[in-house]
């Protein structure tokens, strides 16, 4: 039904267990003085820039990623979860729920994007996910 | 114990939650034609651009955001939370186990920057917590 | 001789021009109070994420966008030179000669990369022009 | 008169020149292959994650920057020159003259954002240069 099915995707990895995993680290290396909101936004488009970097000479690429090598996937899953640590990261310390408000924002956009119409004969635009 | 503490955070959203959500939200609207790697990492860039936009003129945030306006922090989430929907969906597209590969980088973290150094004497850049 | 010849490409457009008239622009409507280098920097993300927009969907674009429509190249245009312009008065607001630095920094890329390698057989990261 | 002024300014560095040092640049190395215009965005993002970096752990920071090192401005002007070449490079291979396109996008802002108008005494967004 997804994508690319992965068997044995890790099922309980969520975005709380996250947020805890990274406020513990920040304070156990006395870091929250850093982590001020537009530092971990910096610190978040760096880490976009580095994913960008692995698919930057590459034209475009297949799902499921059929050619990459083992090490590449490895370290695109690394850049990968960078921006998703400091993503979650960024919502605690501005005390967003991160995870209510991704369920919300999906909800949004069922009401915005209806099921029922064909999007899918319109080329110009219309699979844009999330206005 | 974490940055900003919120009463009833929702603990129990998962990646594989926002998944599967997002696959079958794809599916619903024939826009899988669409979600191609490197379509989908571009507009997570898209959407970090939004994110930016909110804090370009602010200055410096102080954690918690105590001035903003309700409405200001409701549109602040649904960035935050597109962001993380594409990073989701491209991750799954990719065929990566992307709750998976946060733990281990978390781990792989925590190796690098051990906690019993003290960091905070030093102010050059050892606050890097994603390398 | 370049990739897409522009017949009557303005060739006495200075990155000193740009940024005078950004610095006379801030100056007459009393922005220079917001433009600090991080404010400047986030603005310039902004923008970056509006340029990748207009390729988010489209998947692979081959040189010189024969397929668009002259008012798709027009909002290029401007996303590009958003991006230009903003890059030019951070710039200026810290204190770097651009122009002069871009041109140290081809130098230093020509003697990174020397010209009378082969790098065309190799498909692996060797186009990388910007160390 | 500018944010900065710079004592001897290279005034003669032209967008026109650098389009034509990028384009023989790639010629000479066998590039013009990989220069797709989706695979320059993703580079350009790529840098622009890169100068990011420089500012992420800093918080605000002053006009001018007094407290950098000198090497610290060099890598900056080098950052900021990476994106400045990649830009200029999409856009050649885009068919845009980028100079041109930016002198009108001034015209352009001027227009929206009338210099008569007093944008100081308003805090909320109207710093906005580059709409």
């Amino acid at each position: 039904m997804t994508g690319v099915q992965q068997e044995g995707d890790d099922q309980s990895v969520s975005l709380y267990l996250l947020k805890q995993k990274m406020a513990d680290f920040a304070k156990e290396r006395n870091w929250d003085q850093f982590h001020s909101p537009r530092n971990l936004l910096l610190a978040m488009v760096g880490e976009v820039g580095e994913l960008s970097e692995i698919f930057q000479w590459k034209g475009e690429v297949p799902k499921g990623l059929p050619d990459w090598k083992e090490d590449e996937k490895v370290h695109l899953g690394e850049e990968l979860s960078d921006v998703l640590l400091y993503l979650v990261r960024l919502s605690d310390i501005c005390g967003i729920d991160l995870g209510k408000a991704a369920l919300r924002k999906v909800e949004l956009n069922a009401i915005k994007y209806p099921a029922s119409k064909n999007y899918g004969t319109n080329d110009d635009g219309t699979a844009e996910m999330c206005g």
